[in-house]
């Protein structure tokens, strides 16, 4: 499992514009105690409101890790950036890359790091093996938020009920699957990444034996329903043995992301076969709520849409964005 | 998608019994025609019934891959190989391997192979990259073998079909999704090798469009209820886009295969979840028949028992290996 030194400077580079920086922006969200400040270099047009710091600056304020979450045409690591990366591992700092293009790609880098002793890490990629898995009950509880389709705030979900659980004084972790979850928790792996044979594996691993009333709250990847993913939600499920499932969903969109032809699932078939499937390694498995992206809609319309989704379902429909995740938290078996 | 040069000299090694030699013996069965001969060394135990030849002699009768199929302790390239490995590069011989150890751990066998212009072959690797799935409909018949279960007569299934559709005339091809598979077909993937995200895009490479009368026979992998494995499953069952589906049941487990804790799925619960999941990428996918593993029955006990299960399940159950895949042909919209 990938594990980075804490806290971070947010390395926004040459970032053409705001959405450029929407991983560091997640970061900046929900840890913000995580965050000694931002990096721009002079053309960057993009600002995540955290304090603009020198590497040299960000280093005296006691910043371990570089986070380069930028994103840029193609996913490359910039030519424009190799002197800043350069000159962060000669100060100590380690790296860590949410890009497709990897670190070591840059000349001298892997050499310079490794002569500082300093780490390197391409999050999107994995390097290390995996156990089969066990398929063995674990001790402690687990959430796990799955999708009608990929990108419909499955990560936003689990982090919202984290704090939520935390707030309460629920014993309670976010555990990443994914790029942007891995900067958030400092932790996790990249499920899609892993060899194919592993994925429930990899999943056990990420939500290890734990205390009788701790939860884990296991950020989901795409969905049963996608049919360029549905093997790593399926992992994913049957590896996290979770307990209680919370659906998101994305109410306007017309198609699964990337797939033209292919609609949305119906919400009451989407959490059918997940909970089946779930049963599998945790009989127990039961859908607790929906989480609604309505970001797209009114306040109105929004919260019109959510309680009729309320009465057909039979369960609490939030936008965690709007509401926050405290109905989705009364609904767990705390 | 790994293609192997044909024919074959298959190489037992030091095998220390019949058993270590199954994958060349599956070899033989199904595509005698593909092996000039076999090599073994002085204490090699197991004997698959082909000739015996020296690495010169089988060159000479044109093999041109040496398939290194037995199987042995930690599945490593063994020491006691490693000339015969390195002579046979130095003849022309392609190498190609169904062990866990990879062929270029053997001191100086990669370098005398590009030297040579010879391939060396890790099948259960994939060293290559596939595309995300599109899901897009491709022309063609399939038929994909799926499982209650690991290593139920999925390969054995797929392949007495094809035998069965060529001796009636009907265009079919065996697609091979594991390592044994390959050595038979001469090509395809280790679909549990691929990175995850890319299983079905690669089970798309493997089927790809075809004519309107052919029929793929796609080598079913795991379980969609093997809490290791299903990932793998689905996304093969996703990326195949199969018509029919033939299941394939070994009636005399007490527990899936490397978990003692887990009891293998009932038959009609296997049928509905393939099914639902398969009509994701084809509506009309829908399965066609059972092939039933009975080998450790009397002759009136598998007959008993297959009469009992057409009953329970209205398909056409037979056993492939006592009875041939005839009805599961017949069963087929050709």
């Amino acid at each position: 499992m990938i594990q980075l030194r804490q806290p971070y400077v947010l390395f926004l580079g040459d970032a053409p514009d705001q959405l450029a920086a929407k991983t560091a922006d997640g970061i900046a969200r929900w840890r913000p105690d995580l965050c000694v400040g931002q990096l721009r270099l002079p053309d960057c047009k993009a600002d995540i409101g955290l304090p603009d710091m020198t590497l040299e600056k960000a280093r005296a304020a006691g910043a371990q890790t570089l986070i380069a979450g930028v994103a840029n045409r193609g996913g490359i690591v910039s030519e424009a950036w190799r002197d800043t990366l350069l000159q962060a591992v000669d100060l100590g700092f380690d790296i860590a890359s949410g890009l497709h293009g990897r670190l070591s790609a840059i000349p001298g880098l892997k050499e310079r790091a490794s002569a500082q002793g300093t780490a390197l890490h391409d999050v999107r990629y994995s390097d290390r093996s995996f156990p089969i898995a066990s398929g063995a009950k674990r001790s402690g509880k687990r959430l796990l938020t799955v999708g009608t389709d990929c990108s419909v705030g499955k990560m936003f979900t689990a982090l919202a009920i984290e704090r939520e659980m935390q707030t309460r004084g629920v014993k309670a972790t976010f555990r990443a699957s994914g790029q942007t979850g891995i900067f958030i928790a400092g932790e996790g792996l990249c499920v899609d990444a892993i060899i194919s044979d592993f994925i429930a594996g990899a999943a056990e691993v990420l939500s290890p034996n734990n205390e009788a009333d701790h939860w884990d709250l296991v950020e989901g990847q795409g969905s049963l329903f996608h049919a360029s993913y549905a093997g790593v939600s399926l992992g994913l499920l049957h590896g996290s043995q979770p307990d209680a499932l919370v659906l998101c969903h994305d109410p306007d969109r017309d198609h699964m992301r990337g797939l033209p032809t292919y609609g949305l699932p119906a919400i009451d078939a989407c959490i059918r076969l997940n909970e089946s499937c779930g049963r599998l390694t945790n009989p127990a498995c039961r859908t607790v709520g929906i989480a609604v992206n309505t970001s797209k809609r009114s306040e109105d319309n929004a919260l019109d849409l959510l309680e009729t989704l309320e009465q057909q379902t039979g369960l609490p429909c939030v936008d965690p964005m709007r509401q926050g995740a405290g109905r989705l938290v009364d609904a767990l078996p705390l």
